[in-house]
């Protein structure tokens, strides 16, 4: 039997909760604990057991790593939204808006120290392979982050630039979860590629949910304001796609609600969004999510394991790429 | 035969001029680029590649984790500058100034993961207890950092505040260079503590010289404008020994200097130097400076290796503590 997602998301909620982060000096780690305790999904830590069983691993010693995941992905967080000049990450007030920009790199700084302290108590021999594949993803990351804040000043971004920034971005850390759950668990090298592979695609198709979600989603449900993306003109994959398509009037109504600003932010969310309708860009997006959540698939099928295993990574799949999630 | 001082510092010259650091995309590399090129005096790298010859190891093999501790040093100077909102770092703007805050940010972020790959350039069996002395010291220069900050709006800090502080934002990086190039020579768990401790005695010297030369420096050496402390009012070594020590009017014209809008910064670094000298704070803090190198010396007394082989480490340390350095 698989361990359910409920039992493995409990099991890094209490880690979390029996976990301190508050030393002297308090001014450091208060915001960290702050940053920490506004818990998310924790998506990426929950891949990381889930890998590890499936490979047929103790998710025991996957729950420091997969903590130390959280806990970098919780920083970069932090250090995008000084950099976006956020006001608030999931309903709360920022930690560069509730305390100041010093207190939030100096804070994330420590935050990715303890991120790798987290991910150093790994079994010694699996350390350096950890170890790399932990660096890579940062530093693409990294990477993904510069791409995203060029793209605030290119006029000329393409779907394909879009694409390779949100795996840098977003793809890699969702495929190191997964790559890092099979290593701890002893899995062959080859699936553990496949495994990372399989990730990239599942991260991929969960940005351009989130893209799709920004103008299509249910505000009760998806917890962020409806055109957040829109209001900002944040060249997301329906901006790119409508510039790409838009012609005659449509393409000069999509520039006049981008730039006028005698178009007020609710015109401009409304009247975008009835542009990407008539567009099909709501189609076209879930067709592209569909097409990287079947690769995910496909690619799972090629793993020397008994399919039966991935049933939970599936349905984990289904649950982050769902339209009311 | 020690090797001597100027052949480890060619060597790590070498290492860095024939690494690259410019990747896509440049507006992340460019920045870590010449955050890199604008060469210190590489002491952090020198005192690790000693130690290993101490030790009688093989300097090639300390050579990719010494440069990763020498780019950490880097990149807390390039973050520390922000939260400073320092113009010039050794002559040249800071990254920050030259490009802006969240290239800083960002470039500094990807230097702190580069340095992280260069510590994973271990020996494999080393790696588990290189990385857990990396991130144990990594972790103390973030609290430092906030102590330091801290001072800043603090009105009662004292010499042991101030003292905890450098130990952590400055000594624990010179003790952790001495000591990983131990552990690469493969010493002893107890030569590793010893020359850790020497290192720590060493870095608190340093910080206090550097200190003093602020003040008493030979501007045409020490390379940073004299009096930088004063006109900032930091609490300084100096500073703090003469809010202790003044009584009368002589605090009374050291809160005015500090305080009074109207002196000048030309009429406050001289007339705050003065009353620096007629309170004998110079001999105080050279005594002190003395003090802490006599420890170091005294500690590395108690290594288990022939006492010639501490030949050069010592000749570095009198260079690092020399007035006209």
């Amino acid at each position: 039997m698989m361990i359910p997602y409920q039992t493995l998301r409990q099991r890094i909620t209490s880690a979390f909760e029996s976990s301190t982060f508050l030393f002297p000096p308090e001014q450091l780690y208060v915001p960290i604990n702050y940053a920490l305790e506004q818990s998310g999904k924790r998506i990426r830590p929950i891949l990381v057991l889930m890998a590890t069983d499936l490979f047929g691993g103790d998710v025991e010693k996957a729950l420091f790593p997969a903590m130390g995941l959280e806990i970098f992905h919780n920083f970069t967080l932090l250090h995008d939204d000084i950099m976006d000049q956020a006001p608030l990450r999931r309903g709360r007030p920022t930690v560069h808006s509730q305390w100041d920009i010093n207190t939030a790199i100096l804070s994330g700084d420590t935050m990715f120290v303890i991120a790798y302290e987290y991910v150093a108590k790994t079994d010694p021999v699996l350390l350096p392979h950890v170890l790399d594949l932990f660096n890579d993803t940062a530093r693409k990351v990294c990477e993904g982050q510069q791409y995203d804040m060029n793209f605030e000043t290119m006029q000329a971004v393409t779907i394909d630039d879009y694409m390779l920034m949100i795996r840098l971005k977003t793809a890699v850390l969702i495929a190191c979860s997964l790559k890092l759950g099979a290593i701890i668990a002893g899995a062959s090298a080859t699936d553990a590629e496949i495994i990372y592979e399989a990730g990239i695609e599942l991260g991929l198709a969960f940005q351009l949910q989130d893209d799709y979600l920004d103008a299509f989603g249910d505000v009760t449900v998806f917890g962020k304001t409806i055109g957040g993306d829109i209001i900002t003109s944040k060249k997301t994959f329906l901006y790119l796609k409508a510039v790409e398509i838009a012609r005659g009037s449509d393409l000069e109504l999509f520039r006049r609600l981008l730039h006028d600003p005698g178009v007020t932010q609710t015109e401009k969310v409304e009247q975008v969004i009835n542009l990407y309708r008539k567009l099909k860009i709501d189609d076209l997006t879930s067709t592209e999510v569909e097409y990287h959540h079947n690769r995910a698939l496909g690619i799972l099928k090629t793993l020397s394991v008994d399919p039966f295993r991935t049933s939970e990574l599936i349905l984990i799949m289904n649950k982050m790429l769902a339209r009311d999630r």
